[in-house]
């Protein structure tokens, strides 16, 4: 089998690349996950592009769930991504060999994503080759959208998580964050002195939302967009990019 | 004037988004850096681009040099971006109000690209709208070509420069680093003790390099590959991301 994880960015076929397209268009197989925890209008997007650019067979696999019981988050995870790979195990087991299987993937598949380390779990299970296609990933979507640079002048940043942020706060020696998988407004336990923010919900999607400011009022008008648009959409996926102020890294 | 910066990856067509190449050949006006510090084969590879998809003028303007009599990195580099807005003024100036003008940049605008930043210089001084059309990194094309994810299992990375690396040290808290803008090894001074590096050179164009391993034994050798290959090719621009084992955070 020759596996390929093509991200798709946030499924907008202007923000495909052709490589991506071509990698789709010609996959014999696109594995797509059914149920489990993904939106349906997630899930619609993802079909959209099969119908659109795809020509081979669209094979479903049950997505398995979290098993909340487990308290631990990084072995609930990993237990998780065991029975995804059994789950692929199941789908593409039976298929001839040598076939070429896509799995779409939102992004980019090297940023917070687990499909290679799930793809990983099949080796010596079944015979395959594995590839990447890159796709835009939503730090890209929102640096585009508010047309601002993500590092200050030769300076580093920091990718991090909301959990991460809550728990370590802010790091030392870093001006600049973006903050993925944040449920929860980490932002709000910082102090906004000096900080600025660049919001964005749905980037790349039909009702991009965004918003930027100073952190002391930006952040308190976010919180309130964001429950808002949660609550009127069902679901919501969003990133932000904080730059605290030094005199010498203006963007 | 409606001014876009269109990221372009590393140059090779199947790497653009739809968007960038509606972009590109949507434009009026092409602005094209002549001279100055690129390589032939960057210029080669831009035209191209533009003779491929674009339908508009071509546009060259002077890239002015940075004046290496100026000590302090950033004073340099700032006076440098400051020429450079007067090149584009100096090239767009004449132009009818309006049009749609391109600017092609590499790897992403967002990532270590003063292209925004230089447009800001332009505030004030004639009347534009700015958009940014996202295009794939390098950091993306590294992770891809070496199947390897960016970040461990919900863990954060930090993306810095070689001269930070080299000034710095390893910062704490962190054991995922992508390091770009460096001319010379900067790894070579890092305890490789548990530290595994991918790296990657001439990323998405033909002679792509690729090397990974534990950095004791990739290091030297990717040390040597890198001075043959410059040497051979006149030029080089690597990238590589190095990871340091912890008990939980296997990729
Ligand atoms: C599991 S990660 C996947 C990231 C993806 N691989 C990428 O390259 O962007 C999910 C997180 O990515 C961010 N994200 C993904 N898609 C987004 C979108 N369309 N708008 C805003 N944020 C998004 C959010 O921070 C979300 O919590
Ligand atoms: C001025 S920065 C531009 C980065 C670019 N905007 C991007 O998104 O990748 C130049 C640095 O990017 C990295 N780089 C750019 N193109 C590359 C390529 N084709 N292969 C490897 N590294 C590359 C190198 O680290 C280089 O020093």
């Amino acid at each position: 089998m020759d596996l390929k994880l093509v991200g798709i960015a946030a499924g907008n076929p202007a923000h495909l690349t052709a490589a991506a397209i071509e990698a789709i268009s010609q996959a014999e197989v696109i594995l797509i996950p059914q149920k489990g925890e993904d939106k349906e209008e997630l899930s619609q997007l993802r079909l959209t592009l099969c119908e659109t650019f795809g020509a081979g067979r669209v094979i479903g696999f049950d997505m398995p769930v979290r098993d909340p019981d487990i308290a631990d988050y990084k072995t609930r995870v990993n237990l998780w991504h065991d029975a995804i790979a059994a789950a692929w195990l199941h789908a593409l087991g039976a298929l001839q060999p040598g076939l070429r299987v896509v799995l779409l993937v939102w992004g980019d598949p090297s940023l917070f994503d687990s499909t290679l380390r799930i793809a990983e779990r099949l080796r010596g299970q079944m015979d395959f080759t594995l590839s990447v296609v890159p796709g835009l990933t939503s730090i890209q979507l929102l640096t585009a959208a508010h047309a601002v640079p993500l590092n200050a002048l030769a300076e580093p940043f920091l990718v991090t998580t909301g959990r991460h942020l809550r728990n370590s706060g802010w790091p030392a020696g870093v001006d600049t964050l973006v903050v993925m998988l944040d449920g929860d407004c980490a932002f709000r336990e910082l102090d906004p002195e000096g900080v600025s923010i660049w919001w964005g919900a749905y980037l790349g999607m039909p009702g991009q939302i965004l918003d930027h400011g100073p952190l002391s009022e930006a952040g308190p008008r976010i919180e309130a967009r964001r429950a808002q648009a949660r609550a009127a959409r069902g679901w919501i996926m969003d990133t932000y990019l904080l730059r605290r102020q030094r005199a010498d890294n203006a963007p």
